[in-house]
């Protein structure tokens, strides 16, 4: 590969952070990048764990957002293809050829509606969401408006306390409608308890997922019992797919941020007590950020801030450095607390940021890296997609 | 006008909020809406005191990313320019014409620093700030590539404890090697104290700023004695103008956040105990949402999460209504909490967001509206620009 030299004859406003051939001193700051060889460990270990227990993963491309980062999961990792939470996140990723959508979420209002309609003339297997019984009416007539067939999955709530059905009543309705309408297929249960995946201990999320999974399985018998067997039972996220693949009634697992992983999640501890950033999940995603000042002697500021990263589940942690402490965030720069004056201008560190999708949503752009070699340049496919 | 009835008939995709001429309840969900009245009375008002005073507003064009709004700045508000962060921003400013732009923080590195001493072939009169010798070197040898000129500031720590210099030996080296570069110009002092801002009570951010002017004051002497005054002392924020304005010592304010404002910024005092978005600034910047499940009782949710909003000054407020509270906020979900079971899916509401700046920098619109329709969608034309 002939390697670019430098991003100086681009024209202003060309504004990317690297070109592949590029050295990792050559990326412009602040910018997300990608080890790939971390990458790929963490998408074929996961993959290796689920197909070995005959189960499927729809990968959840919220987290990245990327149609690159997705066909890896299915040709690396095996996934069947992908979830996401928006019809506009889901539009990306049909018109570049994903073939099965789920949308893991609900889809209301007579735009947003026809758009999911549509969405099947793409070639895709559209999949969505429904906790409301109105909601299937609007659908049925969007897609007979269009001529499209879309899998329609009840989603209950299995401990969450966001969306879903709290009633069996409530379910067994909608699935029957579902069931009756003539251009949507009942496509079974979604059950995903988001609050869980972020418990600190391995005891913890077992004990809420055990409560998930007997909701679960209850469902599934009175679904069962009213002529409607759940043909899918899909939920789990990174902090929590062990015990829904242990539980022999899920049979696909939702798993996103294990491909990137994050300060957040790297806090969490298994079974054995271990962080699950050692060992588990390899760092994948790093913000990679550049001392710009250094007026006081233990203090650097660096150029990452609040418009480069979300600080919702905390502070990025610096990488690989016991020395130096990401400590205060404003909008355009980071305080890094430097007590030994190890840092000068210029300076570049790696951050793992605190919570990886919404940080992956800010930016347009990840350079994914083979050591110290800039090997893509991937989009952003849905960045900021949210209707 | 001639409205178009609905987005529907758009290919999917071309994903835009609303188009000019529809109503509100036509505007897809969640999206920034800006109450154009608002806006252009914060505008006029913050324009005709500063004008009052003889001073100079340089509009803080970080906090709203947009060509079009800084526009009016200039225009109603009296604005001379704009300030920003960075390279990348000021480089969508410049093409877009805008004819005075400081970048308000330094800039470090071969390639950015290339990208700056190329800006002013667009035009635009340009300036940046500095901290440190060594950079007043860099940038002369890329402005005499380029064949160019630039105003270089001197940024002074006047209390933040970020930037800056933080002695007179430093501030004077780097105001003296200025004066002698052949492509730079000796532009005046950058005095910023970003935390004062956001002080919660008016003697709390007088106090600060007692001191932020005693620094800048005195450094504008030491300077005036070395024979370099500075021709420009430029600073202050939303929560600091007051005190900046009767200094005496600055001729040129950067507010910014004054002119959408935000939940943070409207729970500040002012001098009488009042909040400021109770009179002295109207909330202009809107996060619109709309109940996308309601399957408890007393809970709804709603479509605006973390990949809408920025949560670092805390949870954004719902406007106008006392009966629902925003409690809680993932991914792609807000949790309202609903005690009289007040909302149904599809309702809608205006959150004040906890944040503007970062906020603003997720979405690529803003939907204008003159009561309930659209009047204008304007680009967040410099979106995610890190660089």
């Amino acid at each position: 590969m002939t390697a670019p030299t430098s991003l100086d004859g681009l024209e202003p406003g060309y504004d990317i952070p690297a070109l592949p051939g590029m050295t990792l001193a050559e990326v412009q700051t602040p910018c997300l990048i990608l080890d790939l060889d971390a990458l790929e460990r963490n998408i074929a270990k996961l993959g290796a764990f689920i197909r070995a227990r005959g189960l499927r993963h729809r990968a959840h491309a919220k987290m990245h957002k990327s149609v690159d980062v997705a066909r890896l999961q299915m040709s690396l990792g095996g996934a069947c293809g992908i979830c996401c939470q928006k019809v506009s996140e889901a539009e990306v990723f049909a018109r570049a050829g994903l073939p099965d959508i789920l949308i893991s979420n609900q889809v209301r209002g007579a735009a947003r509606i026809d758009r999911l309609a549509r969405l099947p003339r793409t070639g895709a297997a559209i999949s969505v969401c429904l906790d409301d019984l109105a909601n299937v009416a609007e659908l049925q007539a969007a897609c007979a408006r269009h001529g499209t067939r879309i899998d329609a999955l009840v989603e209950i709530d299995c401990g969450g306390s966001r969306c879903g059905t709290t009633s069996d009543a409530q379910m067994l309705a909608i699935a029957r409608a579902i069931d009756a309408a003539p251009n949507l297929t009942f496509g079974g249960i979604q059950a995903y308890h988001g609050p869980a995946q972020h418990l600190p201990t391995h005891a913890d999320r077992r004990a809420a997922l055990d409560e998930t999974i007997a909701v679960t399985r209850a469902a599934v018998a009175t679904l069962t019992d009213a002529g409607l067997p759940p043909p899918l039972v899909t939920g789990g996220g990174t902090g929590s797919y062990l015990f829904e693949a242990a539980s022999g009634i899920f049979t696909e697992l939702q798993c996103g941020s294990y491909a990137f992983m994050d300060a957040d999640y790297g806090r969490l501890r298994d079974e054995a007590g271990q962080r699950l950033d050692a060992g588990t999940w390899d760092n994948a995603l790093f913000l990679l950020t550049e001392v710009m000042s250094h007026t006081h002697p233990t203090r650097a500021i660096c150029d990452a801030g609040l418009k480069v990263q979300s600080l919702d589940s905390g502070l990025p942690v610096v990488h690989g450095r016991s020395d130096v402490t990401y400590t205060q965030c404003s909008d355009e720069h980071g305080t890094i607390e430097d007590p030994e004056g190890a840092l000068t201008v210029g300076d570049r560190l790696r951050l793992v940021p605190g919570h990886c999708d919404p940080t992956c949503n800010i930016h347009d752009w990840y350079v994914g890296l083979r050591g110290d070699r800039v090997e893509v340049l991937w989009p952003v496919s849905a960045r900021g997609k949210a209707f």
